[in-house]
C-alpha cells in the first residue's frame, strides 16, 4: 500500500489535508489514492444539510459539531456552494467556523467550489466524502445551498439529508416543492421563535400530504432555534433514527450508477486529443460541419465499441 | 432534404412547434433534423437575459418583444429555469406571456426545464436556439435565472447577454460579482424609480473598475423601468451596438468546444449497455470493486482508443 494511504488510514491529519487538496485538484495521484482507500470506506455516517441562503445551515452545522464532539465523535465538514462557480475559494461562514475549531483535530473542514462543471463539483464532493470516510471520520456533514441539481446529486451521497427551512419562505417552498420533498429525510424548521412558524409547518405538512415515499418514511418536522441550540439534539436524533431504520441501498446503487457514468465520461474526454475537438469546433463555428456529425466522427475515431443493435451483424 | 426540415426553413409554425418538442425530448429524429438545419443557422441575433428572481426579466423581455414586433422582426423566446429540475413544465411568467402573444405568429415561446442534468439543459437550449435560428427567427431571446453554471453556458451561446439588476441586491452582487462580470455585456438597472438605484449603480461601477475585458468593451449601465417601458429602447440599442461592434468569435469557438464535449459524452454513454454500468454499481455498493477501476474497465471494454501517451509502443 502506498505510504500516503497508510498515513491517512492511521489518522494522520497532515496527510489527510494534503490528500484533500489533491482530490480537489483531481490529480492522477489522488485517483490512485482513492482507489486504494475505497475498500476502507462505508463506515462514516454522511449527513447532508441544505437550505436557502440565510436559513441558518451553518449555525445548525456548528451545533451538530458541538454535540458530536461532546460524544468524542470525529467530524468532517464539506461546505459546497454551487452558486459561486467562480470564487474557487472558501465561503464566508466557513472561515468563521475555521477559527472556532482550528485547534480541534477532531474537526476537519473543507469548502468546495465549482471549478469546472456542476457535475465536477458533485464528483469532487463524493470523492472528498470518501476520503474523510476512509480517514476514519465518524460523521461527515455535507452542507449545500438550495435544492438545485448539484444538491440532488449530493443528497444521493448522503445517508440522511436535513432540509433547513425558515418562516417567510413560503414562496420558495412552492417553487421548489418537488425538489425539497425529493431530498428531505428530516425537516429542521429553524428560527422557530419567529412569526410565521405555524404557517411554515402547515405548508410543509400540506406538501407532505401529497407525497408518499416508497420507503414509507414520513420526514419529521422539528422546530429549531439553531442560534440557541434548541431542537438541535432532536434533529440529530431524527437523523440517527432515519439512518438506523431505513434501508437506503437503492439510493446507494443510484449514486454509483450516476458516479460511474461521470467517471467514464471524464476519462473518455481525457483520452481524446484536445486538438481534435478544437479543430472540429472551429469548423463548426465556420458552419463547415454540424456539431452532431463532428461528435459522431470523433467518437468513431476514438472508440471502436460496437453498439448493441449492431451486434447481430 | 427531409420534408420537416423544408417546412421549418419555409417558416411553417406547426412543423416548428413539433420539432421543438422533439428537440426537448432529444429524440433521434430531432438530431437528424438539427444536422440538416445546421448550415442554415447563424443568422439570428441571440440575446441572453439573466437576473435574480423578481428582477423583472420577464417584463423586460415583454418590452423587447413589443419593440421588435413594431419593427416587424420575428422573435423566439426560450425561458430557462435551471433551479427547478423537477417541474418539467412551463414557468409561471411564461404562461402569462403566452396569453399576450398567442395570436401573434411572429412570437414563438418555449420554456425549458431540466429533465436530467444541468448540462442537458444547456445542450437542449443550444439546440432549441439553433432550431429557432434555422426557422428564420430574427431574434432569439434566452431568459435564465441567476448566474449559475447553466447561465454561463447559455451566455456562451448568446451573441449579447443582458444582466438585469434591481436596487437592494447589493449582497447578491457581492456574492456573484465574478459571475456577473463574466457574463454581462449590458447591465439593465431595473426599477430605477426605487430608492437605492444610485447605490446599485455605484456598486456595479466599482466592480467594473476592477474588471477589464480583453475585448475592451465596458458594459454600459442603463437605468430601466421595465414596467413602464422606460430605458427599454436604450437597452436594445446597447445590445445592438455590442453585437455590431465586438467580434465574439473566441466565445463561439469556446461554445462549440464545450458543446462537442457534451455531445461526445452523451453519445458514448448511449453506446455502453446500461446493464454493464448497473452491475458495476452494485459491485461498488458492496465494496467489491472501487469506482475508479470499474470506470476504467468499462471504458477499456467499450473503447479501443489508444491514449496519446501509449502511442509510442
Amino acid at each position: 500500500m502506498n505510504p500516503t494511504a497508510e498515513r491517512i488510514l492511521a489518522g494522520d491529519l497532515r496527510a489527510l489535508a494534503r490528500a484533500a487538496t489533491a482530490v480537489e485538484n483531481r490529480t492522477s495521484e489522488s485517483r490512485d489514492l482513492l482507489r486504494e482507500l475505497f475498500p476502507h470506506t462505508g463506515r462514516a455516517v454522511i449527513i447532508g444539510i441544505t437550505g436557502a441562503p440565510g436559513a441558518g445551515k451553518s449555525t445548525l452545522v456548528d451545533q451538530f459539531i458541538r454535540l458530536l464532539r461532546a460524544e468524542a465523535k470525529t467530524v468532517g465538514i464539506l461546505a459546497v456552494d454551487p452558486s459561486s462557480p467562480y470564487t474557487g475559494g472558501a465561503i464566508l461562514g466557513d472561515r468563521v467556523r475555521m477559527q472556532d475549531h482550528h485547534a480541534d483535530p477532531g474537526v476537519f473542514i473543507r469548502s468546495m467550489a465549482t471549478r469546472g462543471s456542476l457535475g465536477g463539483l458533485a464528483a469532487a464532493t463524493t470523492d472528498m466524502a470518501l476520503l474523510l470516510d476512509a480517514a476514519g471520520r465518524d460523521v461527515v456533514i455535507v452542507e449545500t445551498v438550495g435544492v438545485g441539481q448539484a444538491e440532488v446529486e449530493i443528497a444521493q451521497l448522503a445517508d440522511v439529508t436535513v432540509v433547513v427551512l425558515v418562516p417567510g419562505m413560503g414562496d420558495d417552498i412552492q417553487a421548489n416543492k418537488a425538489g425539497i420533498m425529493e431530498i428531505a429525510d428530516v425537516f429542521a424548521l429553524n428560527k422557530a421563535d419567529h412569526a410565521g412558524i405555524d404557517r411554515l409547518q402547515r405548508e410543509v405538512e400540506t406538501a407532505q400530504s401529497f407525497d408518499h415515499r416508497p420507503d414509507g418514511w414520513v420526514p419529521p418536522l422539528i422546530r429549531v432555534i439553531a442560534s440557541e441550540g434548541q431542537g438541535v439534539a432532536e434533529t440529530l436524533a431524527a437523523v440517527r433514527h432515519f439512518r438506523d431504520t431505513i434501508h437506503h441501498a437503492p439510493r446507494t446503487a443510484a449514486l454509483w450508477t450516476h458516479r460511474l457514468q461521470q467517471l467514464i465520461r471524464e476519462r473518455l474526454l481525457e483520452r481524446i486529443p484536445a486538438a481534435l475537438i478544437e479543430e472540429a469546433a472551429a469548423r463548426i463555428a465556420r458552419r463547415e460541419q454540424d456539431p452532431y456529425s463532428a461528435a459522431a466522427d470523433i467518437l468513431r475515431y476514438s472508440c471502436s465499441f460496437t453498439p448493441p443493435e449492431e451486434h447481430s451483424h
